[in-house]
């Protein structure tokens, strides 16, 4: 196989089409203060570097840190070769400010191009992503939630990224369920106002802690969940600690890192026990505020939980059509007009693999085009000038950030599992670097909320509790299929959105029936409530695709490919979701107990 | 979690079930002269000895193997602490010779019984049932086309397993497409004539080879494709050789391990990249007689890759419920009847779990009794007094082979992917061993002709090429139909079947016309079929267990439990192909070129 076709090539062209001419995003940013200096042309030079870097420095790392893995020993953790050496240059080069308040040190970039950024860091290296992770989630915490002296001393290491940062939640008995957590804080002094800033002392044990040790910053800012005494049972219960591994005063805190995880994949990302003994530590925010404090950067982190669903479907799409065009097995039964004979043909031509391809290719565009809207309407909910617009944007930004998490993570990862197969044997080996994503994949289904998690969000909380937002993206489906209906030449597009619509529509309206009926009824269904609203979104997303293919200065071959490959969407694409809303609409069916 | 939530638990009730209640084996055993002895007792006797040796030697070494995998070197491939161990105490227990004739030192028993040991060999270790796979194909093989001087030799020692064998197939450029292979064989004695049994000189490249070299046998019997001089281009050039690691003589053959592959799973079993040079070795059979003595050992293996898709079907749903039974996290919208009520509910009640858990046993279920139905077709088409039903039952048996290898070995690959998704994040762990059941298994939709290929032979050569086998199975399928509709409690289940077959009999006539009217058409709705005649035969397989429920002999409380799954089956699992049907009978939709 030839480089080409094993290494990451950042889908530039692609994702400029995506935020020039489908979300015209330019347009967006000259109406936001903050981004009103920022053109099309700087935001490409921009994700130019940002490839440069995810090209050069990490997809080389990626494929030798997965064999290697992280090394544990009781007084620290080592990452494989030469991350601690990526980060630095990462840092040198500004990127983990890139969205952050130029008032803080940040760059002030729309949080779209820092979408773009993580989907090709993902798609280059997701495990040393995974490192970078939790930053956008600590500085919203610190920057909303941290004393001023808190504040003064943590946010300028966060932002520039000299110091990182984790999210110590889970426990051994409290994954999906943080009512259980039982890790605690005591104040340093019992009898000063428990109070933002308030120093206590943390007990307990976590897993699961992403970079919980590493060897890539001297510092980490441990932001650890734990009861205050005498708090409430359950999540009321819960407050929010700072907790750094090296104290001011440059002593090593009681934190101490237990063992890392055996995993499927991300081996390159340290997966940490954690134990606090006594560790001392700060109060951020109020008393039983740690859930909410939490909640603050839930829609952010999630977003990029979907990113990484969309960084690994556009890497494993792209290194299997570059093999399906490249290796030749059987003749096809048709070729392609014009096409040379041989003994064999190259399978990107067997119809089997044709279909696989295409699929792939219009989820991965499709995918792509829902988490940059969603990372656009993050810009509109923090910077437009209009209050209604931004409050829109953030009921918008609420619905659509379970789809983002759980529907494109389950595309990337089942995605990258297609895309396996088009390697056939050589998939499943090592050096062709798609089993690698299949594996890495795998586990933003799991974290940051399961799917199943994600899935009762979106119909407990989004479409049957929060019923603006639904309107909002009623809106927003009826527009788009209305001007495809204005254009003769998609008409059909319009047709099949439309279809979308209104089995949207009815499998609403057969939940609220349910919910009246059957308080468990919604629950039952909450997973094909999932799929069938993605398979809404891709429709969406196709029909914005076929849309912006037709303005004026889309390249005319850029625009037929990406009119085929969204129409292929559209016309073959969508009947897999069909099934699902019948069950949400027959949700009285009952669900027997699982056998003994 | 505790031991029996980690174990593997040979589903030894479920299998006696299926064996004698739904397939009524004991009574067919009867009718056959080879069998004529055995009776159910002695079944069970012999697949719990095999449960045992799963239980106390295979499973405790497959976590360990895997981290462990295999160690090269230029002289020599070393398997995982204990293999080689396991493989003596295989062959002392005289199991690989389980279904192999008497007369050459076999035990005779019937394929049923070895397909069931084969379920619990890789539920426990797929990765060292990998070494034991070939010797099926490898006796049939040299019983039909080895010279006798040779089957003197070799037949012994590989019935009994203490030399294990290869199937040297695969080369770089030529994987699904034989008719690219270029290794070649050159006569010892140019003038003599060229007959089965003739020394040649073989050399030439393999790569993919399981077990290509290994430390469990002194000698390893290597049959190997390859070209005579001046034979014919494509497959028909090909022919088949025996070329053993050591030669008679004691003397090493030149036959060598270059390498093994890095691999996403099946860490324990050796892929080799192999090397002939001149290697000493002997015709087997006709000159080009190569692909037509592969055939021969094709059923039986492609069914076994099937029954790898059980057994981590079976191992990895047994584990997720086990799992979900004991884990309690978040309340429960609803409680079964007499539930205790705590902080948290057992996760195995939660709608979103059960919907899974329940699905993986009604599939599991399903799959093995469409599995062991093959297997007792095989046994059928050797052993029944009748030479009319022995040719059925290999028309039967060529027409359900892909299906077994392909739908099962996706059904067990993504169930286990669901499984691992009960567990939340502790599935993506090692030591809970289910992530390892996912990457063992994802190999098995890739070898033996991928799912892919598998598809094209159902369509082109078993559905629209040999219509005899298609008319039994709807016989046999009208017939379960006809048996519900007689018992009036099972008129659902026979109302639902009868849906099944007419989905069958009208995507059949589709590919017809399909045919007729574009070579191509039928081809690109290939995977549509496959799945769609998967869940038929899913359907049929829980009508056979719905009906075996209600003999007399069943006790009541295991006839309730599998009435409950087949009926979940029934009633909530086949929706997902009403469209693949449709897309068949749509088969006239373009598919475009992949875009560059």
């Amino acid at each position: 196989m030839s480089q080409a076709s094993t290494g990451y090539v950042p889908p530039l062209e692609d994702m400029h089409f995506v935020i020039e001419q489908v979300l015209r995003a330019p347009q967006a940013w000259s109406h936001q203060g903050a981004h009103a200096d920022l053109d099309a042309a700087t935001a490409r030079e921009i994700l130019e570097a940002g490839a440069a870097f995810a090209v050069e420095v990490l997809a080389p790392l990626n494929g030798p840190a997965d064999l290697e893995g992280c090394h544990w020993s009781p007084e620290a953790v080592r990452t494989p070769a030469g991350f601690p050496q990526a980060w630095r240059q990462f840092v040198d080069g500004g990127w983990p400010a890139l969205a952050c308040d130029p008032a803080v040190g940040g760059q002030g970039l729309p949080q779209l191009l820092d979408a773009a950024l993580s989907e090709m860091l993902v798609s280059a290296n997701h495990a040393w992503t995974m490192y970078a992770g939790l930053l956008h989630g600590a500085y919203e915490v610190l920057r909303h939630h941290a004393s001023p002296a808190l504040q003064q001393r943590y946010l300028p290491e966060v932002v520039s990224g000299r110091w990182l940062a984790t999210m110590n939640l889970t426990e051994p008995q409290a994954g999906s369920d943080l009512g259980l957590l039982r890790s605690r804080a005591v104040p340093v002094d019992p009898a000063a106002p428990m109070a933002s800033g308030a120093a206590v002392r943390v007990s307990g044990q976590k897993i699961f802690i992403s970079g919980g040790d590493q060897d890539l910053t001297d510092n980490i800012v441990h932001l650890v969940l734990a009861r205050l005494p005498e708090a409430a049972p359950g999540t009321r219960g819960l407050s929010l600690f700072l907790v750094p591994k090296c104290l001011p005063d440059g002593r090593r805190n009681a934190v101490h890192c237990d063992g890392i995880e055996k995993k499927m994949g991300l081996k390159g990302s340290a997966t940490c026990q954690m134990r606090f003994e006594q560790a001392e530590g700060w109060l951020l925010g109020e008393p039983g505020g740690g859930l909410a404090a939490m909640f603050l950067m839930m829609n952010s982190a999630r977003l990029h939980v979907g990113l990484q669903g969309l960084g690994h479907l556009e890497a494993a799409s792209a290194r299997a059509r570059a093999y399906a065009l490249e290796r030749t097995q059987l003749r096809a039964p048709c070729r392609p007009p014009g096409a040379p004979e041989g003994p064999a043909d190259v399978i990107a031509w067997h119809p089997a693999m044709r279909r696989v391809l295409l699929a792939l290719q219009a989820r991965t565009e499709g995918a792509r085009v829902l988490a940059y809207w969603c990372a656009q309407l993050l810009d509109e909910q923090a910077q437009h000038p209009d209050a209604t617009r931004r409050a829109d944007a953030a009921e918008l930004v609420g619905l659509l950030t379970p789809v983002v998490k759980a529907f494109l993570t389950d595309l990337g990862h089942r995605g990258a599992d297609d895309a396996l197969g088009v390697l056939g044997g050589y998939g499943y080996i090592h050096d062709y670097g798609i089993e690698q994503h299949v594996r890495d994949s795998r586990v933003a289904r799991l974290y940051e909320g399961t799917n199943e998690i994600q899935a009762i969000d979106l119909v407990m909380r989004k479409l049957l509790g929060r019923p603006r937002g639904l309107t909002l993206l009623l809106e927003e489906l009826e527009r788009t299929a209305a001007a495809c209906r204005a254009d003769a030449a998609l008409l059909d597009t319009g047709r099949v959105l439309q279809q979308q619509i209104d089995l949207l529509g009815a499998g609403v309206q057969a939940l609220r029936e349910a919910r009246q009926a059957d308080a468990e009824a919604p629950l039952r269904v909450a997973d094909d409530v999932m799929d069938g609203v993605g398979h809404v979104m891709l429709a969406w997303a196709w029909a914005r695709i076929d849309l912006a293919a037709g303005q004026p200065g889309v390249a005319p071959a850029l625009a037929e490919r990406k009119r085929l490959v969204a129409r292929h969407g559209l016309e073959h694409l969508l009947d897999a979701s069909a099934h699902r809303w019948q069950r949400v609409r027959q949700w009285a069916r009952p669900l027997p107990w699982v056998p003994a």
